[in-house]
């Protein structure tokens, strides 16, 4: 089994050669000498839908198109059938407008809500809960020799984690290959990332797991339930909520993933434990996410 | 210098052992062994100013009155000098009311962003760019020595973090010590908290800091030249924005702050570098967050 240097190609991997995602900034370390770092950037975009201002998102800045399509997907404010006319990215405004085919049904709910109680944001988490009614993941098996081959490529990924660090990644993965590696300031930026590019690309989700490095908290959780996608993997923790929605819903959930161990918080019985744990290294000091607290 | 066992009494320390705060939850671990784990609850709170309903957070439940208070102030939907009348929390709907002596000048903007947009959620972060105008910070020198200490002391701390993990924190410290000491699932309900606790207490800020186990990005650096505090100090990572804020506004500004090591992205020439760094351990293993991601 080797998990390590496999041949393998993303579909859509980090970039952390562009010039826009860091910026040089200078400090000084802990025995007063001058140092250059690069850092990862951080911008506003604001999202549209139709005539609509939905939200202001802080972004490293990389595709906001399937940021603004993901987000709105997520929000339960694009419905899976709605039919996108386009999408414009206007860079000097920061500003991103999804248009569609009709009025979407949340605009309505908006304008009722916001003459209701005059604004909607406290509206959107119960609006994502109510969402989860309709899923059923489907009881998609998981390997464990699988699971390890993903955090090994991941980790050993080049990306702005390993460059500047102090940012969150999520990866679309399927069996034991990652094929879309996202990356931002905010965690859930990183999965609604991936969500766009699912539904501009029409990614099935039946056969996917979704791994992230943020915590396993309700949002996330609700989120990879609401795109479809029957395991979540994450190196981090994991919250109450979290977990029982998981159980609820039929997801796959992984958590505390690094080197060799894990724990495994819903869906045992999915899972097939092919590995052998001798062949599995403990991972590197460099891939140790130390600095992405947050 | 003694850095640890130092004799320290915090105004508010965590409480780990709150029954409300954590829930047992059970999994297989990689060997397929079962395994139990306390783990961290996440409950959403609904906060409305006067008749208005604003925002719903997923918090850890502990706290409302100084969430809402803070959340609010740090939005600037609350003045310093409003009159509050009463805050009221109700357990079960989940909601907590800040009810203040006349009508907020926010409530009448909100009407008005939400005639014109329909929601006020893109809003929000215009509005807390804009209160930055307004903020000079004063030129407190911090020491070395005492940011050493701080760590120690926090680090070793009982905490929710070294019972369950995936949990931020946020300390609000004077000098070398420790005074007030929250964690939340979200790293800015924590330093919500610390806001709401400062505007109950009346407390001045000018000679304190603020150390957060999160990244420093605008947001953070925002709230916390907001509420007056001219330096702050994370463990984590920085985006190149959170830099740049922190240097308009004249705020210390430190990251990266693990053992000996730290670098200061802001405000070198109000560092006492004083303490000697053979007197500084490195951190122990069970101190290191790397389990609070996101």
């Amino acid at each position: 089994m080797t998990l390590t240097n496999a041949p393998h190609s993303y579909l859509v991997a980090p970039d952390p050669a562009a010039a826009h995602l860091t910026r040089p900034v200078s400090g000084t370390d802990h025995t007063g000498k001058s140092v250059d770092l690069n850092v990862v950037e951080e911008r506003p975009l604001t999202i549209f839908l139709n005539a609509q201002e939905i939200v202001t998102a802080m972004t490293i800045g990389d595709y906001p198109a399937y940021l603004a399509l993901g987000f709105l997907r997520n929000q339960g404010m694009l419905h899976a059938d709605e039919e996108i006319l386009r999408v414009d990215y206007d860079d000097e405004l920061e500003t991103v407008v999804v248009r569609t085919a009709s009025q979407t049904t949340y605009e309505d709910k908006l304008k009722k809500k916001t003459r209701t109680s005059g604004c909607a944001v406290g509206t959107v988490f119960g609006d994502m809960m109510e969402g989860l009614a309709d899923v059923t993941l489907p009881p998609h098996p998981v390997k464990t020799s699988d699971l390890y081959r993903l955090a090994a490529i991941i980790n050993t990924t080049p990306s702005l984690y390993l460059e500047a660090g102090a940012i969150h990644g999520t990866v679309l993965c399927q069996g034991g290959n990652p094929l879309v590696y996202m990356e931002d300031v905010g965690r859930h930026n990183a999965v609604d990332k991936i969500a766009g590019w699912m539904l501009s690309e029409g990614a099935t989700a039946a056969d996917k797991t979704l791994y992230t490095t943020g915590r396993l908290t309700s949002e996330m959780v609700i989120k990879c339930a609401l795109m479809g996608i029957p395991t979540l993997v994450s190196r981090s923790g994991f919250t109450a909520w979290g977990v029982e929605i998981a159980q609820q819903v039929g997801l796959t959930l992984i958590g505390r993933m690094r080197g060799q161990r894990f724990v495994c918080l819903s869906g045992e019985h999915r899972l097939i434990r092919d590995a052998n744990l001798r062949d599995v290294p403990e991972e590197p000091r460099k891939s140790q996410r130390k600095g992405a607290n947050g």
